[in-house]
């Protein structure tokens, strides 16, 4: 039995991060402690690393897409969300929020988890010097608290399959079932990182007629491709009046019924309302950080009778169907050439700064070797 | 039996109205002839007097929100839409498209009528030099064609009273069903125009706890509260994180579950993305004419996981709520109140002018007196 | 402080009540101590009292519907949903679900959280001789667990005029929420109950054109009189197709748009069928005991291309709004004069047995007189 | 240019189909004269031959699922579903509906088009010894009126593969509509009929995970495979106990999100509310006939906290998706296999009594050869 844990430890914004030797607190009753096999490296870490969430605590463990094996468990049984038990050696998951209450308003009455007041989530809003320390990903161990969600990685998939279950495959989930995605549908995709090639994929899945993503890096509407894209545009050639008639083109000249918006880029939303048809769904789920403000046309907005839906965080249902539409297709599409970059613990500051680069698709980083 | 009718024609665009004296064609089954009692002056006549609409053809004859009473039929039998035999002498409205086609992919796959890609509307896209001539309602008879959507106005409705049937109640009714309207929503409104008064009656009609017209002239504020808002705010005092700060200290410390905007103003959506709660509602209607382009922050949008509808035209069915809800409510709310100015045909061009500046909250003229 | 708690208890199914007098637990952190002003006394207890649910412990303290006084607090802050501190001598009522686990695939997956397989009820589902002993409202102290969703009642509301909140109400706002209940709606309401009844009064504050209550009992129609019901009929008085005819002639030869089901019946489901529109929707929400087989006919149901809705349970949602709706709405219906009897605890098996025999509306025990 | 045409015209209910050339009319603008390719056998209209539908008109052409050749077209433009020209010798199908009118209640306020009070169909509701005659697919050449909703037969697809189009798949389109199918799905399906079958294949082309028919012929199951079924389940082997627990093994011990219904018999109904899991959707289609009344326990239904949707008749939309859809997926499922038979106009009689044996899963009347 795992005594200690090293962990990588951001000591307080934009310092170095600190590789350190943390003593494993005791397993409280429904509690588990998992050895973590890929800790994903998210673009939010690197704006943690920076500091510029407002609200987060340091001493900081990062990472919060972690896949892992069970190490031990607290007394009492825990279940995974299809009612298994959970038992030590099994491959798991989990959902990255450690806390959504389930009784404030904003949960139970508006009906909008990802807004509870009193969300906490693994390696983002808690503290790494209290209990139970091990809080973050970037860690030989975590210690998962009670009444965390938990997901078994079903047999066919690897650890570096399952990884985009901790973020991209969950956000890309939401945003889907916040819009009329049905088969037949003419989809396309603004983005082609991870969130853009899992809403890519989804709507393949869901038996979309076109899915077109829209990029700027080769290499990632390359990707598309693999993960269900039928058709690819690169916004450094050509104009939006271009895209706009292909995308017409396409679809029997009504254009795409459904527009996904997972760029991170301001500038991606009065495109996004040019091109998605009359009447249609423009679904904005990629304005996580604040890039500024950016000039809209309110009478094309209304004209065009359009539903705009912004999609913030996941739920748990989210991680449960990413892992469930992972392992259902894992022939049909690359879910482990996702992950680009590889980093032992000791390297958790180079993995920061390749993603900060943006010369990984996804980097994870692997403290266990 | 009329044989002649007295139209207030628009030559060309930016002309001063001439009263031409019209023959009244023959009628054709399935047609009718009305004699126009109130013909509603919209802030799209003004633009249509200018010439700013695409598409539009001159010599034209205003007027789209029209009442008055049956003056002759053709053979056949024409009903309202609740099955009722029209008959001479009844008093009626109609819905302003003489022609969604229930023909074209937006009317049928899409379904959004009023996207029809084959819309004709009275008033204003029909040239009045060709048949039937009589097509809009500054005009002592309107000529209207087989298959017009027939509304009864019921008895206690007057002429005056049943005038926000024409356009913007039915704009009002779109919105409100385009968003989740339901008993002890906190509504804000923004715009006490005859749109946004319309909307703040159906939101207490259908329950709502409270109701806040936000505007900047004091007696469109003042009706407001005759038309159910239980609150007004006025935007020349304070700024909008004063109205912000108001809206969530009404509600439980919420905000709004939905904000209407319906103002015309660019500007007014950046704050209504302010004032709506997390998880909100945020409904569109008044970018009716192309205001210029206004600054969003997407990150506030993406952050506060919201939806946002945009309206555009209205379908048969909201005339006919329209028409119900006045009925309904008759006794409940000044319907009357809203026509503010009455002008004799003559003045037709007065009329245009008086809307044109403001000055009236919504203007009728009366073509037979 | 007190110290000890009188409560009615059922020792096992059948057997008569018993007082006991039982020692108060220490309070833990998160807890309360309530101090019961009415225990209201459902149809369920009475089938608990006999014996009829599975997997009900005993002995048991009945009540489940309760409104009372802080007596005492636990250590820690406890919030109502609307994030208001709650403090000792406010008086307050709860969801009577004490745990509904967030945890499981039906709550979270299936978001159907009235379907949790973890749920537990105060008064119903727990044991009377475990710790915290008071879980019922038959009893003048409940130990209420951390956890538990507490709602302050408003000032200008009696713990009268709250009971319905208990249960009758929550329930009707689910049925309500579950139906596309709008503005102008011709509703039916089978059953004039408590339940019936409220269903009636949300239909009339959320705009509906007409209410027709149906029940057998002429007070109850009555009662459905004060609570919003435009009409009545008694199902003792014509036949389906008379009541069919009815609800045809008053709302313009369609029919209702929602007929909503609480009477307990099986035979009223059929008569259901009959009575809603063609593509109408058809609520069922008061089956909640087995009242055995009934025959329908599919090809009615399939040729009037209806959405049929069942409703179990009551989220805390449904509760929140449920008070709301009572202090809003208080000098508009007689909320008090649901509560037509009221027993000491003493004569807690009188009420019951009033209950069984329908002579109560509503029948409340007051524990502390 | 045909002057003639021959066809098998019903002269009253149960009299032999008797083969009669009529003369075609001249073509009014608009219209389309249509060389048949083939013209589906339903069920419908054996029901028809023997009278059994009220309001249907005799002398009767039958023959309402229909795929040809454009032969002739009158004056003017007449364009498809998207907006594409249609030409002389274009391979076209139409919606069955010769006139919904979009101006009844149920068409415009209701939204219920399939529910249209003044609805025409071809081959059913219409008079053949009345222009324009030759109103059935069970001719050499059928007359279009204007107004038909056209859509154009995509290259990759033959008359064989179009003839699900007819009827069977926009039902199921229908069906799939009034369901929250998305993508992970658990689906049942009772009935492996043309119906079934095609419901089978929107769930599997809409990434459902697991798709099971249920029906009592090994031909049809074998059938279901073909068209996307995972599982299958043949109800003369074993109980409703043993399905709903095979249902809810193959689906983590859920049981199906959605059950569709495409039987026509009665018995079936009870049987899918036991098998659909808690707060799951049974959609009802297949219930067209009244094959009478059979018993539900309504405690079981509300118990599970259902959503229950019947499904009438099929909108143009269904139809322009049906074709869409076959010709999306024409390589992925045997579409030609569901035509069983194919009979000469002289055999319309035989092909009636194959149809009313269920010999044939679909056969065709070929009345060209």
């Amino acid at each position: 039995m795992a005594r200690h844990s090293k962990a990588a430890v951001v000591p307080k914004p934009n310092d170095p991060l600190v590789i350190k030797d943390i003593e494993i607190p005791e397993l409280v009753p429904g509690s588990i402690l998992l050895k973590v096999a890929n800790a994903g490296v998210c673009g939010t870490d690197v704006h943690l690393w920076h500091g510029k969430l407002t609200g987060v605590p340091y001493p900081l463990i990062l990472g919060h897409e972690v896949v892992g094996t069970v190490e031990d468990l607290g007394s009492g049984q825990t279940k995974d969300l299809d009612a298994g038990q959970i038992e030590i050696g099994d491959r798991v998951t989990f959902h990255d929020v450690t806390k959504t209450c389930y009784s404030c308003w904003n949960c139970l009455v508006a009906k909008a988890p990802t807004k509870c007041t009193n969300r906490e989530v693994y390696g983002i809003t808690r503290d790494s010097s209290k209990f139970p320390f091990l809080i973050g990903g970037y860690s030989e161990y975590m210690y998962l608290t009670p009444g965390t969600h938990m997901m078994s990685i079903p047999e066919n998939v690897s650890f570096n399959g399952a990884i985009s279950a901790g973020c991209a495959l969950p956000t890309a989930v939401h945003a889907a079932t916040r819009s009329p995605l049905t088969w037949g549908a003419n989809v396309a995709v603004q983005g082609a990182g991870p969130v853009g090639l899992m809403i890519a994929m989804i709507a393949k899945v869901n038996g979309a007629r076109t899915v077109t993503s829209i990029d700027q890096a080769p290499n990632r509407l390359e990707l598309a491709e693999e993960f269900g894209a039928t058709h690819t545009l690169n916004i450094r050639e050509g104009t939006v009046e271009d895209r706009k008639k292909f995308l017409r083109d396409i679809s029997n000249g009504h254009g795409p019924d459904i527009v996904y918006e997972a760029t991170g880029a301001a500038r991606a939303i009065p495109e996004g309302i040019e091109l998605v048809r009359e009447g249609g769904t423009y679904t904005i789920c990629g304005q996580y950080t604040d890039s500024g403000t950016v000039e809209v046309r309110p009478h094309l907005m209304n004209r065009k009778h359009l539903d705009i839906r912004t999609v913030w965080g996941t739920e748990t249902v989210h991680v449960y169907r990413a892992i469930k539409t992972i392992a259902e297709n894992y022939d049909r599409f690359p879910f482990e050439k996702l992950v680009t970059h590889r980093f032992p613990l000791r390297d958790a500051q180079k993995a920061l700064e390749a993603q900060e680069k943006l010369i990984s698709i996804k980097a994870v980083i692997a403290p266990n070797g």
